[in-house]
């Protein structure tokens, strides 16, 4: 066996509507081992989304006060929308050795790879301009000015690839989850995340 | 669909008796997409193993001549004997974005590293120096002096480990080969061995 390691915080990130969003509950689903932490956000919730679930729901008051006290990780606005990671919750994870997924827009995932550099980020895009269309309108949560904006925005952030690890094309969920599945595990094998030789010779 | 890529050199090494070879073969049989460089030897076949399959079989005279020919990757000599990849075939596979699997002792795959250090390096080691013991005289080909001397540079060779970029222990041979599995698929989705970007967006 391998020595105790640091958990992995492992970010799956990319453009809105580029399927990260049911990636990391499909993650989250197959693998209990993992912790995934609940952002906060002020933006309003969606068809099904329960507080402390998918999100914790703050208003701008009380979002503006947790990061007033140092409480998020990483947080960013977000086509007027604020969101946010909230540090104590991941640090606690990480430290006792469990690996962390964390679903972030690109702004918050460029934020914390400077402070993170240890962290496993990924990049996913949907398999197609049109198929990224046809996912933000099926949403339906969006006005049509601001699929147009998704749309328009969602090209700008291809150039931030480059500070990514991975990048993956979701044509087809299941394997798309699969390899992710494949890096976590992979990183987990890393040489330089081995915190003590195995006991062993 | 991500663009063309180079084929990934993935080395496999680690002390002798870890259970490389078993990790080879049984990745190539369930990765028939993995080309696999047979190695040349001068040493003697053991039990089973067919020239051309298993490795090449060459005197000291041809090996010797190969090596003036500058045909050889790397070359290493273990137990006065010696093992060398050849350098046409691999690099063949790999310009052809086919990835390529290889077989070495750390002596080889120390060598290797230093000119091909975008390749993927794999330590397996034994889950312990027992099984490891148990595993030498089990393979009944060497003689008890060998296996002596087999026992204590396996040892020695834990000190490479750094140079690696992964790490298994081989406790299941079916366990150890999905993680290996997993570091091939997480590797072919690295940012850095896209060629060009997708054609999207």
């Amino acid at each position: 066996m391998l020595g105790k390691r640091h958990g992995i915080l492992l970010v799956v990130s990319g453009p809105s509507g580029a399927g990260k969003g049911s990636l990391c509950t499909a993650l989250l689903r197959d693998c209990p081992e993992v912790g995934f932490s609940v952002s906060a956000t002020t933006r309003r919730p969606r068809e099904g989304e329960v507080d402390g679930v998918h999100y914790y729901f703050l208003s701008e008051e009380e979002f503006q006060k947790a990061i007033d006290a140092g409480e998020f990780l990483e947080w960013a606005e977000v086509y007027g929308r604020r969101y946010g990671t909230l540090r104590g919750p991941v640090e606690k994870m990480l430290a006792a050795g469990q690996d962390v997924a964390l679903d972030l827009d690109t702004q918050g995932a460029t934020m914390l790879r400077k402070i993170r550099k240890e962290g496993v980020f990924v990049f996913v895009l949907p398999p197609s301009f049109n198929e990224l269309k046809r996912r933000i309108i099926g949403r339906g949560s969006e006005t049509p000015a601001e699929v147009e904006r998704r749309l328009r925005e969602g090209m700008g952030e291809l150039r931030l690839l480059s500070l990514y690890d991975y990048v993956l094309v979701n044509v087809s969920l299941e394997k798309t989850l699969r390899r992710l599945q494949a890096i976590l595990e992979a990183e987990r094998c890393r040489v330089s995340r081995q915190e003590c030789l195995p006991n062993l010779l």
